[in-house]
């Protein structure tokens, strides 16, 4: 099921948590990204608070191409980077896959070179949606 | 000098790269905030494109009881999690301390709770900062 918000986008399949995320990896290098960041939220929780959660992890993907020529327009967008992938447990034993929108995150900065780079990543992302 | 803009807010100050660094982390945890992530964005480049790149980090940031808050209230919030803070090798042998603003950034979700939420952080983020 697809699910799309203002600031991100994604969907649900119906295939198990760790499937997913593999899927999720292989599709991304496909389209050039590395993952260079994860961070295991619920383990985070465990260690932190003692508190159960979903299985939920937070990937940070980012094609070093397009990085390059992002941070040579606008030096602080580090702090927007990577672009968030994020994979979790939904209901009734589906796993949800969910992106950050990197035009409307960028489009914070109000650049329009970024923006234009926002959307070619953006397209890259989509494609990796449709293989997931 | 303070540096601010519509997605980021921080400053340079007279310091080396790496006792800047080490004191933003210190001051991070001191407010509460765990490093999740961190990603040597000038090692990436030289890995994946062989291209220098001036010193440049990126710390995901997370304090764990507002972001329980969070992700009960909004569950794709991940997308744009943690909050990330840049130091990197400014001009004339300075270093700059940026973070993402919260209240920009999380302002793209519409709602809120997660608003509130985004207005302590950077409260917190601001504690930090002036300290550095």
């Amino acid at each position: 099921m697809d699910m799309n918000t203002a600031y991100a986008f994604g969907k649900t399949v119906a295939a198990p948590f760790a499937a997913t995320e593999k899927k999720v990896r292989e599709e991304l290098q496909k389209e050039g990204f590395g993952v260079l960041s994860e961070i295991d939220i619920a383990a985070k929780f465990k260690e932190k608070l003692g508190k159960e959660f979903r299985k939920y992890v937070i990937l940070g993907a980012c094609n070093q191409g397009l990085a390059w020529e992002a941070f040579g327009k606008e030096m602080n967008i580090g702090t927007l980077l990577p672009c968030n992938v994020v994979v979790y447990e939904a209901d009734g034993g589906e796993t949800a896959v969910m992106f950050m929108d990197p035009v409307a995150a960028l489009s914070l900065i109000g650049n329009p070179e970024v923006a234009s780079l926002a959307g070619m990543v953006k397209e890259k992302l989509e494609r990796v949606l449709a293989l997931v």
